[in-house]
């Protein structure tokens, strides 16, 4: 084989009446009047390449008339400027074409079962199943490219700034809090069984324990949990962990590292500070913790001043100590027809909402079914006034719990901010998450769990006020959002045992249980353990957004199906009898069928 | 808390007459008359402070008297030029210390069950259960930051050369070739099964065959073969592939790579090519498919030169159609005795030899047990001869089959290499090892098996001339070796269906498993896969070199035993019986012991 000199995508002017040499793919191929013209394509783009009988020999000229797309070939020849009337200028490369003088065709091809174009509209599973396929479209190389692009960015800011990339083990120990753990069994002992990491969080504990100081590391972490759209049975995580520090000192060196990431993948200076809000100011303001803060369109809270209200819907929720909050989508009263308000309630219905009011504003005072009974002017200040409603806007009402309130205004929020297009899409808009409280009570089951993990630490570092009111404890945690997505979260941990072993017992475990489970993190807490705390930030979802992808699949090079499967090598699968029986395991399918012999 | 200011390890003369924070473990705590003096420790060294009852509040004083090791402080106070007197030379930190003026005890400590030196000599399963502490000694933090670095340099030099960091699945498919596979049961459906990848090679070929053109990861990887001092049941490859590049581009590569990492992590520079052997002249002149070039002492043939002796044990391998070679180990017969020499048999043994014959050189002749064969002249040169035999040199016979000559005295070889410092252990010598044979017969299975892996192309490009003749067929296959031992191995794969398949037929598979297992792969061959290759270098053992340590678990934060185990976190363990019956999984053991019953 001839070396290449130049990839497709960046023949340039320098190179104009040199031979060179390139390699790739036939994207398309014609032949006009016995002179055959390809597109040639490799990762940086494509070149036209002309194959002419005066320049080859007549076998070559054979060769190049029976290529078709996705055949691979060498070329060589030179490079020449195109004629003015056949430069395109919509590609780089648009005013150059290769005059062949050697063909080698190094791999033909069948017809490809999907279309290697930009855009397509092919069934996600057969993409799945040819990705060597899918994989050569611009834009998902792209998007390859891209998380590339962050993984360094992420890479150079930390090894820049004093941190240690130190891997921890993917063998670990069954944990029983959390998500489930994937299992790995052992043959060295029947019964026995590591897990795959959820996160390296005690790893990296340790790790400060051993007086490293700065440690992060782009770790692989395993969830067996039930698939969203933006989830998947592994990813990968930038995991960060710190001595000494506070969680403003944490935070600044996320944000910083992050503006350095959109920098590099973006193009965009991100000058400012990063907002924050409190957890509370989230779930009340923008009825979620993790706000799409692109777009303003808050809750308006009406609790307090339509208490007097005689619409039953609210009187009713306010005595049962509920809410009732209003979105005023300003200005867009026009766009709904009393149908399609009212089929609105198919955005919060998932959440609980047993109905959604609405009113839209006009001169005369409010429209719509509930209007009747905001006629009065008192009572049509008692909205008006709050949501500073004006003609033309039109309001959506919920009055249930709290929770079922910001749980359908927030998701009807995201709906209309969408639906309306409130944001410029390319916007990035991040938004740190703080004082989140550090338990959650489980009604099923009976007891408390960590909003967050186990080891997180309490605001108030008192064991004593801890066990006393834990409902009341915040964390001292915090989560980065992006674009209404929780792209990170981190907290200052616990790092002496008395409080951890408080923290367990709060949870539900025994003395005993702790100590089996957890034994060991708190023995290191006995041999002077520093402060510490750190974050952990997604990296499939941030390359996402980053990308304006719609899921994390987009930007997997070998992603899972929404049931774990991946169609191309078909796992997971039956394995050998044998390789079971090693591993001291029977299934327990088989053992079924056999007793119902 | 207040901000630490500088580590302890790095204050410097800039810093002096400035009030500064430290934060770190008590290294050592003195009371001399009453002032007391801590070497303050933290990841870049130490420092002397300085606990005075004129700086500093009573029950401060107090608390500095009660320091022991491993106390976690932070200390905040002037940083002074200590007394001429007083200085210590050892650490770059002697001219200095911090006079406190604040103390805070952030964590206190027991006493540790190991000790924070660097050089201990405490049993390593201790080590590996307080690993957070034996991980605080300089030359085990010194190890992970050189990891760090390699790494570093790695990416940075791969990125530099077009390279893209893609990552590739941890669930993948199981599949029969090569070491045994860890398995990760799957709850969604009974009997399947993931594999966890004992090397991306399939997803890195897909990508060449995704137009990636060039890839790399740095990935963990996994077997559940049985463990020896150089292997983990999970380890770290650096990962590489390309498209149409040949061997030698592919070397270079690695090359240049590898270069860049020994200056960034020695500081040498090494401007020479790494010189290269065939796999048979390794095995020839060496033993070993994995030579230890530092040093000389290379196997010299005598199978042809001593044919006609009388020496039965020599005559009889002949005759067998075996070898006779020597090692000359030049000017050192005085360090041997009879019973030394003789003991030496115990260095080879397990390598099939039964018996090792010696003799060496004075000034009339051998002397040794075998001396006696070879008094006349003739006799005399055939060995002296080709030996270069001097007075004052030992010589050692092996004379059995090739493969026995080779293994024995291959180790041997390295045993007195080592054993006579024939080589100076700061150098670095490299080597590539190329032309290895395609496959290898193996006896039990009465079958082929593939020498690198069945993906690896041959030389000669012709299905029909590897059909003919498969155990003629050299591989395009290189190895990097570093110093004995094997820190690589790359090849340019097979990148067509016919050849695929012909190869996996040598190997014993049906039609139908190739299909089933491969499958994928083949079709992948069907729509333009460009010729590729790559290499792949264990990160664990190059480490493990470069920092100068006998084996990999002291390069590695958090490495299993030999039997798998970590014996601070106690994986692997038992799990919950409700986490099996959600695999759909009975453990053998528990069902059999029921049936005893």
């Amino acid at each position: 084989m001839a070396k290449r000199t130049v990839y497709c995508g960046l023949i340039g002017e320098e190179l104009v009446g040199q031979e060179i040499v390139l390699k790739g793919w036939v994207q398309r191929r014609r032949d006009l009047g016995g002179v055959i013209f390809i597109d040639l394509r490799d990762r940086e783009g494509i070149a036209q390449v002309v194959f002419n009988a005066e320049n080859l020999p007549a076998e070559q000229m054979e060769a190049a008339d029976h290529l078709r797309s996705e055949f691979v070939v060498e070329v060589k020849g030179e490079l020449v400027l195109r004629d003015e009337d056949q430069v395109n200028p919509k590609i780089p490369t648009g005013r150059y074409e290769l005059m062949a003088n050697n063909l080698v065709v190094l791999a033909k091809s069948q017809t490809p079962p999907i279309y290697v174009e930009d855009e397509i509209d092919t069934d996600e599973e057969l993409r799945l199943r040819y990705r060597y396929l899918d994989l050569r479209r611009k834009p998902m190389f792209d998007n390859l490219r891209l998380r590339h692009t962050v993984v360094q960015t992420v890479r150079q800011y930390l090894n820049d700034t004093n941190f240690i990339d130190v891997e921890t083990p993917s063998l670990t120990k069954s944990t029983p809090e959390g998500a489930r753990d994937f299992l790995v069994p052992t043959r060295r002992e029947a019964g026995k069984f590591y897990a795959l990491p959820q996160s390296p969080q005690i790893f990296k504990q340790l790790l400060m324990g051993a007086g490293i100081d700065r440690y992060y590391q782009i770790v692989r972490c395993f969830r067996d949990e039930d698939l969203r759209g933006d989830r998947q049975p592994e990813f990968t995580q930038i995991d960060i962990e710190t001595s000494f520090l506070e969680e403003e000192d944490i935070q600044a060196i996320t944000e910083e590292m992050l503006k350095h990431v959109v920098k590099e993948a973006r193009g965009l200076d991100l000058t400012e500070a990063f907002p924050s809000m409190t957890y509370e100011q989230a779930m009340s303001e923008y009825g979620s913790d993790k706000p799409d803060i692109r777009f303003d369109l808050k809750l308006i809270d009406l609790t307090d001043s339509v208490k007097g209200t005689d619409f039953g819907v609210f009187k009713g929720a306010i005595e049962n100590g509920g809410q009732v909050k209003a979105l005023n989508l300003k200005g867009l009263a026009d766009e709904y027809t009393r149908k399609t308000a009212d089929d609105l309630l198919n955005v919060v219905k998932p959440y609980g909402a047993k109905g959604l009011a609405w009113a839209k504003v006009t001169e005369d005072g409010f429209t719509g079914p509930i209007a009747k009974f905001f006629k009065e002017e008192a009572a049509y200040n008692s909205i008006a006034g709050p949501s500073q409603a004006e003609p033309g806007d039109i309001l959506f009402f919920m009055a249930d719990s709290a929770k079922v309130v910001a749980d359908s205004l927030g998701e009807l929020r995201n709906y209309l901010g969408k639906a309306h297009q409130l944001y410029n899409p390319e916007e990035l808009a991040f938004v740190w998450i703080t004082d989140w409280p550090l338990l959650e009570f489980d009604e099923e089951a009976g007891r408390y769990v960590a909003m967050h993990h186990p080891f997180t630490s309490p605001q108030n570092n008192d064991v004593a006020a801890l066990k006393a009111e834990p409902a009341e404890a915040l964390a001292r945690a915090y989560d980065i959002v992006l674009n209404g997505y929780e792209i990170g979260g981190g907290s200052i941990r616990i790092h002496t045992r008395e409080m951890q072993e408080e923290m367990f017992d709060l949870l539900g475990f025994t003395p005993q249980q702790a100590e089996e489970q957890f034994g060991f993190l708190m023995s290191a807490f006995d041999y002077g353990f520093p402060p510490h705390g750190g974050i952990a930030l997604g990296l499939d979802r941030l390359v996402m957004i980053l990308a304006g992808e719609p899921n994390i699949r987009e930007v997997i090079a070998f992603p899972k199906t929404g049931r774990g499967i991946d169609p191309m090598t078909e796992a997971p699968s039956t394995v050998d009898r044998a390789q079971l029986k090693e591993l001291n395991l029977t299934v327990r399918r088989l053992r079924e069928s056999k007793e119902k012999k």
